[in-house]
């Protein structure tokens, strides 16, 4: 094996300490953010940060740096409070990482990456038309992580929408039903295929 | 689509509602924490929301409910203040899952479920010895996450240890050579295969 200690990481070039901090903990959530500004101004940007915070409430939470690129993110959500979540799929990763280009605030990521934008009944954030699972949620808070100055967000669930045959009689979501993918790194799209679900786990008598 | 929103989220009973909620997001990394207690007992614990943080300096973090199982992996860390985060493999998902059995205090996760530690060093941790990713991570900070009561822990990166053909010449880690898995909802483990890496995307001129 290869051992590569904090000296060594902090001795890289940026592109490499990025690669190499990126993928060393495994795979991560692909999804979409969808948002509004005040002007009515759409964005939308990919994010690899989502995680599951808590089911009773319903909460995610997502890690933004302040000085990157889905800035405009931050700043719509703050504003009008709901952001939309959608996963990304195969077929999505080549316009979805496009997204992840330093566009100025007015431009629509939607109109330019040519995905379709869906708007539902009285909801202003867009949605992503053929991700399938779309997800309202809205701000709750926010903590700064103080050794790095990053901003991690909290969100509550508002609405799930899910296309029917992935969700299970148990309220799971077979995600390779909807050929959900996961990201290796900054840049790396993965294909996911279940093996196995596990009952649940017990200890032996 | 089917559309679920936040009464009828609160109103499934409890193993739907954690089915859908850790299932909504997209995949999660897989990863087994392994630490040492003050008395020299060894821990090992699934956890699935282990998070990139940053790179300069290398920070990652996950979530803890104070009231679940890897309890003893947080009094451990907090105590000695190491723990080594080692990559679930498909061939390790069957015993890496038993390890979230409510096991008494006294019980060692590694001989109960057979995973073989592995001890480097002076290094007081034990590692997962046939995963391919092995990080040495150092407790550094934590923050209550007061709209549910978990705890987000915030460690430093210490080493990487990494099979060799993994490390891509700009040390970019290809999971899938190591065989990773992701995981889908709370028990659904999932292979993945790389589709594509891009190049960093850029604003058309």
């Amino acid at each position: 094996m290869i051992c590569i200690d904090k000296k060594e990481i902090q001795a890289l070039s940026r592109l490499p300490r990025l690669n190499l901090i990126n993928s060393c903990m495994g795979y991560k959530s692909a999804n979409l953010i969808g948002t509004i500004s005040k002007q009515g101004r759409y964005n939308l940007a990919v994010f690899s940060s989502v995680t599951h915070i808590g089911s009773d409430p319903a909460l995610l939470s997502f890690i933004l740096r302040p000085t990157t690129v889905p800035r405009h993110t931050y700043t719509n959500i703050k504003e009008t409070k709901f952001f939309s979540l959608n996963a990304i799929t195969s077929a999505l990763i080549s316009k979805a990482h496009q997204t992840s280009a330093n566009y100025p605030e007015e431009i629509n990521e939607f109109e330019v990456t040519g995905i379709e934008p869906e708007l539902k009944n009285d909801m202003a954030v867009p949605f992503v038309k053929e991700s399938p699972i779309q997800l309202l949620c809205s701000y709750v808070n926010e903590y700064e992580i103080k050794e790095n100055g990053t901003i991690h967000v909290i969100a509550a669930i508002e609405k799930i929408f899910i296309k029917d045959e992935m969700l299970d009689s148990d309220h799971w979501i077979q995600l390779d039903k909807g050929d959900i993918v996961a990201i290796n790194g900054l840049d790396g799209y993965a294909k996911s295929e279940l093996i196995k679900r596990f009952p649940y786990a017990r200890v032996a008598k």
